[in-house]
């Protein structure tokens, strides 16, 4: 391969991120040194800065600007309920959807004994912390419904419950908009179990 | 949304790249963050010296760090003969399967009206030059199997008919590895009719 080695190290570089394989890599890489410098630069700029100034959260883990977060720091929320998720991102997805008024934990991944993580290596200490000084009503239990989430899930209930009023799980089921035909016997399953009644009067 | 801007400037910066949507650029946003410092500075690095170092090639419009790509410069390659590519990202591909030993012309594109490009616009001036000074025996035209591409090598064919060998076009058929289930019918048509003769004798 006769390619230049500037070329090389950063279609290497762009191939160590999330979703993105040697074949994209290299599709960046020649976009990139054909766009015009300013982008090119805007660009660079912009990693560098988002690096510099985003850091967790202290109290909900999540990612801030600050040493908390807006979401934390803003006392129209419903500071009596957290939403507790796997990861900083998923907070987004849900803020998006506008559905949530309360406050949000970031467990930092979810229990897998396969990949070596136990409850240790998330944040469940902090959010132990935060239940009982906080005085906290309800946990809504937003883990991704894999076996890890499920398994972290579970676990949580386990250590709140007799702890705080609630302890709820976003419910399982077929998706909006979903098609039957192309459901999975998990999800199927999960939506019979968790039917919900439309009664007669 | 409570997304500190930062972030917001990063994720939008990255979803200008090709290939990479609002979700796919916000998984690779919250990935940088959370990355250790220096493969971070590795990345805005390895974009900024890309971009100054690597330029056109005089010859063949392909990519170069000198004025003069590697393979232009390589005295060891066959300069009689020509593969025609679209796009710089070609010639690594065709380099990878290390099936050609000629030397490339990028045309930068292919012709295509609804988009507003004649040949005008690619680089088929300083190709006839080259058929014209460098005494070229064979022009294989490596354009893409497309409509575009497909005008283009005509409009090729055309153009150098009578001033040199050889016009060549890459062959166009089934994909070896491919499933006959699978292939569509422009490419199963034109199977058919380029087939080749396994002679009895």
């Amino acid at each position: 391969m006769n390619q230049p080695p500037a070329l090389d190290r950063l279609i290497n570089e762009l191939s160590k991120l999330p979703g993105v394989g040697k074949k994209s890599a290299r599709r960046i890489a020649f976009a990139l040194v054909f766009r015009p410098n300013d982008e090119v630069q805007a660009l660079a700029k912009s990693i560098l800065n988002a690096k510099e100034v985003i850091q967790r959260c202290d109290i909900c883990n999540g990612i801030a600007e600050s040493d908390i977060c807006s979401i934390c720091n803003n006392s129209l929320r419903d500071h009596k309920t957290i939403c507790v998720v796997e990861d900083p991102r998923n907070i987004f997805t849900i803020e998006t959807s506008g559905v949530f008024n309360g406050v949000y934990h970031v467990l930092g991944g979810a229990i897998s004994p396969v990949n070596g993580i136990g409850p240790d290596e998330l944040t469940i200490g902090s959010l132990e912390k935060r239940v009982k000084n906080e005085n906290i009503n309800e946990l809504i239990l937003a883990t991704n419904p894999t076996l890890e989430g499920e398994a972290t899930a579970h676990y949580l209930t386990d250590l709140f419950t007799g702890k705080l009023q609630t302890i709820s799980r976003l419910a399982r089921g077929m998706p909006m908009g979903g098609d039957l035909e192309f459901s999975d016997p998990g999800t199927l399953s999960r939506a019979f179990e968790d039917r919900t009644n439309y009664s007669v009067t």
